[in-house]
């Protein structure tokens, strides 16, 4: 069989220890293409650069099973580009993270890293994000190191059904706390901002976003409930939108 | 009744064509507040303003029935700021657009028209993006008038189930060509990206991206389908992103 080639991306930039740790743990797994961006790009969901020019370097890297580039765009630039313009062929595997923060439930819709998976998945290839729930630069990304590894052979080995990404949220714990690995739906929650009004020194109003997560789903099948339980929880995630349980009933409205 | 509150926004910026119809289509529905981009936003997906300031101008308008304010920030930064620091109380309805180009199909991932909407629907907000397949600044954005107001007045009327918020697109027909309006499905569609590649003055690559849609699915329940037919589509979309329909299957996975 031929070695696997994946690819590797994430929305902290390409030096973030997030990403350091998700290629070493991919390594054994097949030849690393890391393309990345070059400076942080949280909170860029699914954004696109089409009215500017993108950048992109070749940063050399000893080993000859890997290649890295790094890019002036999105996380979805990223993809890609890389898809089009730098891999020798389509990839195996596309695994983005390890993101600095929690992209469970709602946040899934707001994430650069998510959204460079499904930009993936919208390409055919299997992908899967990952987030741990720390913004912590010294962050502890090896804790889970066995059951991220355990879910990328599960995925090279099985694939993804067509039009499904892995949204995988890791608790904030230490290794020996983790219980394991849980399928969940996403969490019903939200963000309720309140945002910091400021003065600047020209006496005009700004604005900084700040706002406070509130779970409202009392489910125990969610990727909420499963963190707070100590697990890695795996969702499934879709990018056809259609809210098919409803389109029968709305075609019969009056339009 | 109270009259109703009406919030209007959309990705193209506040003084585009696009959505200065559609605020002349509201008006007669209630009190309107626009909280727009001061410039075009096209292609921002579901982006939050994070690690940057927000900054809002009121504009001055003749009429008491209406509010704007120009933002620096992303669509969906317009939407989370209108709800929590702009308007007088949680709005009857969010429409967004008229957008200048197809958010139909996965356009809706990359859309910060249907970004808007969506933020606004997780607030529980009923909210419709609209979008005309025409970029031209010029274009008839007049045509579809009736059917936009029957949308609007309908939605209105009912609200929306919750977490579905309306993708409406256009099709750049004249008005006596319109053929109505039809509750669809989004096409499994892609876009085949073509990258081009340039020399800049100092000798460094760079990438404009560009790029083939590509509609895949032969379905006639789709919103491909409906445009090509003359319809106005309309597709429910909803924001919880978990693949439903394979949720059982993939918890016998042996992770």
């Amino acid at each position: 069989m031929k070695r696997p080639l994946i690819l590797v991306t994430n929305d902290d930039g390409i030096t973030a220890p997030g990403i350091r740790a998700l290629i070493d743990m991919a390594k054994d797994f097949g030849d690393i293409y890391v393309v990345a961006p070059d400076s942080p790009q949280s909170g860029m969901g699914h954004a696109v650069t089409l009215h500017s020019i993108i950048q992109i370097e070749e940063i050399q890297i000893e080993e000859e099973t890997r290649k890295e580039f790094s890019c002036s765009g999105t996380p979805v630039d990223c993809v890609k580009l890389a898809v089009s313009n730098i891999l020798p062929r389509k990839p195996d595997l596309c695994i983005s993270g390890i993101n600095h923060g929690s992209n469970s439930s709602i946040n899934v819709i707001y994430s650069g890293t998510m959204s460079a998976a499904v930009e993936a998945g919208i390409e055919g290839i299997p992908a899967i994000g990952f987030s741990l729930s720390d913004f912590s630069y010294n962050a502890d990304f090896d804790a889970a190191r066995v059951f991220i590894q355990k879910i990328i052979a599960e995925v090279l080995e099985k694939g993804l059904p067509k039009g499904v990404v892995l949204n995988v949220n890791i608790p904030k714990l230490p290794k020996e706390d983790l219980q394991g690995i849980k399928v969940c739906r996403q969490a019903d929650a939200k963000w309720i901002e309140e945002f910091d009004k400021r003065v600047d020194p020209r006496g005009k109003t700004y604005f900084w976003m700040t706002g406070e997560f509130k779970n409202l789903d009392k489910g125990e099948d969610t990727d909420e409930y499963a963190l707070s339980q100590g697990y890695i929880s795996v969702v499934p995630v879709r990018f056809d939108l259609t809210a098919h349980h409803v389109l029968s009933e709305m075609k019969n409205w009056d339009f």
